[in-house]
């Protein structure tokens, strides 16, 4: 059932044991989004745990409150909600939704979302799921700390890219102009988020000696195979080499994730790459989608490359 | 003298020909900051001339009449003012000096600004001198057309380094979303900055293989060599690899001008790098500086990394 601003916020009130959790491969927008509802819930006196079905990337360690998120494990987990944020789809949250059993509350910006909850909260017009939970403090005349605000900033920036995609609206920029005069340093969130070790940048010469191009330049690639990525923690950000060249429409990075699967990341400037990740199982925006597929970099690489092709023959023709 | 915002929009309103200009080796806020202020001042009726001593870079060839910019010749330009934007010194406009002779309105947001012109319109919290300029569009209830408002954007958002630098204030960001509201494209604008030759990004590489580290770490140096250069418009942006890396205070670029020049920019996270620009004829802000050295590009190296080193040092113990 789709609820309004008003109904999301009197649900949350209404209870006191509130599960939060997210999308796993979790990102600046659905870390941010978990740890400022949770501070705000916390405050209000409601008795939070934050769940989440992988790994946090050490990129996001300066997140306020970040070491307070749980794996799940084999244990279920008593409580009177489960909040899932930023995520478009049920299977999106892993294993969390086997260890809670209660009544789902989901806030989401994804256009894609299934409608898989028992309430809902979706603004596909918002650039980040973090606007959507600025929106509700601000409803509910939370207290907005720095710690809040700067878990919001970053779910805001980095879901827009630092305000370089297309969905950085006048609102992205006033809510973002909101959050700095709650204490946010956007200097000091950026340089957290950009800073890489060394041998990331090293290894970025060999990652762009990767660069393939297809269909008359407007796609490009670029592979992190096992062997790159071995003393290379985070491959945030590559994809953009391949998308900032003129004339290329679709940048992709093939990623290998284990022997046998191939991590696969899309941007485009005006090709729908949210149909072309769905159409191998995955998902995402409009201008930045991505999927996961089983197969050697080759294989997936191929396979993929086709079908952008094939994808950007329909748009010529469309 | 200093003046007002006020004064400094009766001072405009009082003239009729008026030569407008800006500092050599143009950027997105000096270029930005021209075209918009002369746009107003045209359709308010002025006679209005844009000089600069400098080529124009080709990245900067969207901004909405860009072609109109001259270069000074020998002749002498007639007219009632000389407005000097963003220039901090009357060294930094070149042969402009010598070809206009007219009182001088110096609008900046330096504040290392010599204080050289006959009005001074100067605010060093501004993070460009393009938000300087909207406020006194916004003063003279100006007609902010999508034309002006792209102009001023690309101003604002080249300065504070796409909202990542410190120089990112809450009213950077409330004009800017003023700015979207008055039809700009952010996502647009930041595909024409981005949007790189497929030369560059493969150039990349080669440019990261001279990644040199000094002073444990702190300091990260990259050469841009003519040959290099031979199939590379533009090094804009290459300082940003060693700038991110962790534990880097001081990134330094050094870009051979010719056979006997070179060029240097800096960037730094704590210290004042403008002073280090300053004692070798340079200039810029506390955190983003450039100076250019007689010299090849070894001996300019060895002479500016010892110069940075002995800053760390008294940081250290400052």
């Amino acid at each position: 059932m789709e609820i309004t601003l008003e109904s999301t916020a009197e649900l949350l009130l209404q209870h006191a044991n509130i599960v939060v959790t997210a999308h796993i491969h979790p990102d600046g927008d659905s870390l941010g989004s978990m740890l400022a509802l949770s501070a705000y819930l916390t405050a209000a006196g409601k008795n939070v745990r934050l769940l989440l079905d992988d790994e946090i990337p050490k990129l996001y360690g300066f997140l306020p409150g970040i070491n307070a998120i749980e794996q799940p494990d084999s244990r279920k987990i008593k409580a009177d909600l489960l909040v899932i944020l930023d995520a478009s789809d049920l299977e999106r949250i892993g294993r969390v939704k086997d260890a809670v059993d209660a009544p789902i509350l989901n806030i989401d910006h994804h256009v894609s979302n299934t409608k898989f909850a028992d309430y809902l909260f979706l603004d596909s017009r918002s650039a980040a799921t973090g606007e959507i939970i600025l929106r509700l403090l601000k409803f509910l005349k939370a207290d907005i700390t720095a710690a809040i605000a700067t878990s919001l900033y970053t779910a805001i920036a980095t879901d827009c890219g630092f305000f370089r995609y297309a969905n950085t609206s006048a609102d992205t920029m006033r809510y973002c102009a909101e959050l700095i005069d709650c204490g946010v340093k956007p200097h000091l969130i950026s340089e957290e988020l950009e800073s890489k070790p060394l041998s990331s940048i090293v290894n970025l010469s060999k990652i762009l000696e990767t660069l393939d191009l297809f269909y008359d330049g407007k796609i490009a690639t670029i592979t992190v195979t096992a062997e790159t990525m071995a003393d290379n923690e985070s491959t945030e950000g590559f994809i953009n080499y391949p998308r900032i060249i003129e004339g290329v429409e679709v940048a992709i990075m093939f990623k290998a994730a284990d022997n046998a699967t191939c991590r696969v990341s899309m941007r485009s400037k005006r090709l729908d790459v949210s149909k072309l990740a769905l159409s191998f199982g995955g998902g995402g925006h409009a201008k930045a989608a991505g999927c996961t597929l089983n197969g050697s970099l080759a294989e997936v690489k191929a396979k993929v490359v086709a079908a952008a092709i094939k994808e950007l023959q329909g748009m010529k023709h469309g």
